[in-house]
C-alpha cells in the first residue's frame, strides 16, 4: 500500500474528481451532508467508493484503503461480514418488503427487550434521525410539555429540530435549548428557568462533538441529569445511535450506570443494513402504541434479520470487549508512531471510537495533512470526526497502519516545520 | 388456493394470532402504523408474512396469496425481481454502506434528472416522508415564508407536520393549512388570507385519501394552482411517493401537464429496496445546497443501483403503458364478477392503482366482509386502502382472483341479506 507514497496524489483520484465534476450537475453540493469533500480535505481523498470487505474499502481509481470509518460506525462486524449477509441477503432476494411485517420482527423486539438494560419495547425504522425525532415527540405527548433540552454541538440526527440548519423560518427549534455538555450548573439553570415545560433531556452516552475532542460525562453527571428530570417529571432519552455496541452489549447507558426513559439505536445495530431502533420503558408503550408511526420500508425484513445475526455474533464472539482490546491496542500503537516523530497526540472518547488530534492543534490544521497523507498511504481516516474500530480490523491491520502514519507524522512535519 | 373457502377462517391464521400475542409485550400496539391489524378486520386477516416472489405472498402459517398490496406499491416488478435483485444483491454483499457514496448515485442522478420532467437535481433519502419533509424545508428557506398547504386528508408521510398525530403540544402543524381536494375557490381563499406567507402547496398527482374514493385532479386545477403559486411566489411540490411509474415514466405531473418545482418519489423507484429521492428545478439547487441534508444509509450502494435497473425494465418492457392496460382489464373483471352477484362496484383512481368499494356502500362495512373472504380465498386486498397492480401480475392471477372474487361477493350478499 505504500506504493502511491511517492507520488504525492498525482492522479491517485481522477476518477473520483471527475464523477464529483458529473455530481455537480446534478445534486446539491455535488455530494451533500457529512460525506460532502468539504468535510475532509478537497482533492486530497477520494470521493467516492465502489466496494468493501472486512476492514478494506476501494476507491473509484481502485486504490485500496484499511478503513476507519466503518460507515460511519455501523460496520461494526467489518464490511460484508458473511454470517450476517448470508441470511440477510437470501431474505431480501425471497421477500423483503411485505405488505405484513416479517415474524423476525417479533423476534428481533424479544431479543432487545431482553438485552438492552431496562428498555421493554421497540420500534423498528430506518434513520437513526427517525428514532430521536419520534422520543422528542413521544416526550412531549407523554408529559404534555414542550422543551427539550440538548447539549451544545450534540449530534442527534439531520432534522431540523437538532440539526445545524439555523434559518429562522424554520420554527423547529423552538422549543429547543442547549447547554454546555457535562455542565450541571448550566443544565439545573435551565431546569429552573424553564419549570414545568421540559418534556425531555436528550444525551449522547458521552459527548461526540463535530470538529472536537470527545467528552466522557463528568463524574455525578448521570445521576444529577436523572435528579432533575425526576422533579421535572421529564423524560431522559439516550441517543446511543453513534455509540451502540461500541461500549457495552447491554446499551451505552449500561456501561456508564444511566438510566433512561428511552434509547434511540441504530447503525451497528445491523451491521449496515438500514434499520433504526426506538426502545422505551414499559411505562411509555401506551403512550407510543396510540401514536401513529409508520414508514413504507421500516418492517422490511432484510435489516431485521442482519440484526438478529449481528447481535448473535456481537454475543457470542464477545466483541464489544474485544473491540475496547483492539481500541486501546491501536491507540497506544498510533500514539508511538507520533512519538517517534516527536509529536504528542489526544485521543479521546471511548477505545473503539476514538477521536484522535495533535495535541498542540486543537484546531486541526496538522490532522488534515496528516489524515490526507494517510489516505495517499492507503489508510482511510477523517480528518475532522472520530474514527471507529471493527471487529474485522487485524493486528496487520493495525502494524500497516502504525507504518504509514509514522510516515504520515514524518510528512506532517515537514510539511509545517515542527 | 380455493381448498380453504371452506373452512372460514379455523386455524388458518393461527400463527399469526401467535406471533401478534407475542408482539404486543414488546412492540406497542403490536403492530405499528399502517400495518397494525387495526386497519385491516381484527382476526380475517394474515398479520405476519414470511416470503414473497413475483404477484405471490406467503403468510406465517403457510397460506399463499395473490397480492394485491405490492408492498404498499413498492413492488412495481413484482416482488423479488430477478433482475433488480441480482445486480442489487451482489452490490449489498460487496459493500453498501461505505464511507463514500459510490459512482452509480451519480449515474442514477443522471438518469433521473434525463427522464423526469422538468427535474434537474437529486437528493437520495431513505423515507418518503424524508422527501416530503425536504422539500417542505426548503421551499420555507428558498422563499423565505412559512406557510405550507395541503389537502385535507392527503398522505404525505409519517412526520408531525402532516400525519394524523394531533397533538396539541406538537407544534409542527402550526403552519400547515389544509383545503378540500380539488377546491380551487377555497384554495384561492387561503391564497388571499395568507398573503405573502406562504411558502408550498404540497399535492399528490391525483387524491388518494384513506378510507375513501380517490379523487382525480378536476378540469384546471393544475394551472389554477400553478397560477396561485406564481403570483404568491410560492413553491408547488408534487408528492408522487404513492403513485410514481403508475401513471407516467416522466412522473406522475407528466401525466396531468402538471410543472411542479420539486418532486417527492419513492417506494416504486428502486421496486422496493429502500430509497426516497426529492427532485427539484435548477433554480432550487443552490438553496438545497446551503443546507445540511445528510443520512446514515441514504448513500448506501444498493438501493441505488436497484433504482437504475428499475428504471431501466420499466422503459425497456413500456411497463408504465402495461400496468394502465392491466388495470383495465382488472377493473372490468372485478365489476363483472360484482355485477353477477348483483353488486355495482365504485372503481377510482388511476387504473393501476384501483381504490375498490361497492357502490351501495361508501362507509366501507360490505369491503370488510369482501375483502376478508378474499384472504380466506388466498387474495390480499386491503378492505380500506387502494390496490396496487404489478408487472407480475398475469391474466392467470386475474382469472383466480375473478372467481374468488365472484365466490366473495356471494358470501358477503348472504351476510348482509342483500
Amino acid at each position: 500500500m505504500s506504493s502511491y507514497a511517492d507520488e504525492p496524489g498525482r492522479g491517485r483520484y481522477d476518477k473520483s474528481m471527475d464523477l464529483f465534476s458529473r455530481a455537480t450537475r446534478v445534486i446539491p453540493s455535488g455530494i451533500y451532508g457529512s460525506k460532502n469533500p468539504g468535510f475532509l480535505v478537497a482533492g486530497e481523498y477520494p470521493y467516492f467508493f465502489t466496494r468493501a470487505e472486512g476492514s478494506r474499502v476501494w476507491d473509484a481509481d481502485g486504490n485500496e484503503y484499511i478503513d476507519y470509518m466503518c460507515g460511519f460506525g455501523s460496520q461494526i462486524l467489518g464490511y460484508g461480514n458473511a454470517e450476517v449477509d448470508r441470511d440477510a441477503l437470501a431474505r431480501i432476494g425471497d421477500g423483503d418488503l411485505l405488505p405484513c411485517p416479517p415474524p423476525e420482527m417479533v423476534e428481533l423486539a424479544e431479543v432487545l427487550a431482553g438485552e438492552i438494560k431496562g428498555m421493554d419495547w421497540s420500534v423498528f425504522a430506518k434513520n437513526g434521525t427517525d428514532a430521536t425525532t419520534l422520543a422528542i415527540s413521544l416526550a412531549r405527548v407523554h408529559t404534555g410539555k414542550p422543551y427539550v433540552l440538548m447539549a451544545e454541538g450534540a449530534y442527534h440526527g439531520a432534522a431540523n429540530w437538532c440539526s445545524s440548519n439555523d434559518y429562522p423560518i424554520l420554527k423547529d427549534k423552538a422549543e429547543v435549548r442547549t447547554f454546555p455538555y457535562g455542565d450541571i450548573d448550566a443544565l439545573r439553570r435551565l431546569f429552573q428557568e424553564l419549570r414545568g415545560l421540559i418534556a425531555a433531556v436528550i444525551l449522547t452516552p458521552y459527548h461526540h462533538a463535530v470538529f472536537g475532542d470527545s467528552l466522557m460525562p463528568p463524574e455525578g453527571w448521570y445521576p444529577a441529569v436523572e435528579d432533575l428530570c425526576r422533579r421535572e417529571r421529564a423524560l431522559f432519552i439516550m441517543d446511543d445511535i453513534r455509540a451502540n455496541f461500541r461500549l457495552s452489549y447491554a446499551g451505552s447507558h449500561a456501561h456508564f450506570g444511566a438510566n433512561p426513559h428511552m434509547v434511540c439505536m441504530g447503525k451497528a445495530v445491523a451491521n449496515g443494513h438500514p434499520l433504526a431502533v426506538l426502545m422505551g420503558r414499559g411505562e411509555l408503550k401506551k403512550t407510543a402504541g396510540g401514536f401513529f408511526i409508520t414508514g413504507t420500508f421500516w418492517m422490511s425484513a432484510g435489516p431485521i434479520i442482519a440484526a438478529l445475526k449481528t447481535l448473535e455474533v456481537l454475543k457470542r464472539e464477545g466483541v464489544v470487549e474485544g473491540l475496547q482490546d483492539k481500541g486501546r491496542r491501536f491507540r497506544d500503537g498510533l500514539k508511538q508512531a507520533a512519538a517517534s516523530e516527536g509529536y504528542e497526540l489526544t485521543v479521546s472518547g471511548p477505545p473503539a471510537i476514538p477521536f484522535v488530534r495533535f495535541s498542540s492543534d486543537p484546531d486541526l490544521y496538522h490532522n488534515q495533512v496528516w489524515a490526507s497523507r494517510m489516505a495517499a498511504e492507503g489508510i482511510f481516516v477523517h480528518p475532522h470526526h472520530n474514527m471507529f474500530i471493527s471487529h474485522a480490523h487485524s493486528e496487520d491491520d493495525f502494524l500497516r497502519t502504525f507504518e504509514a502514519a509514522r510516515r504520515a507524522f514524518a510528512y506532517t512535519r515537514e510539511h509545517f516545520g515542527d
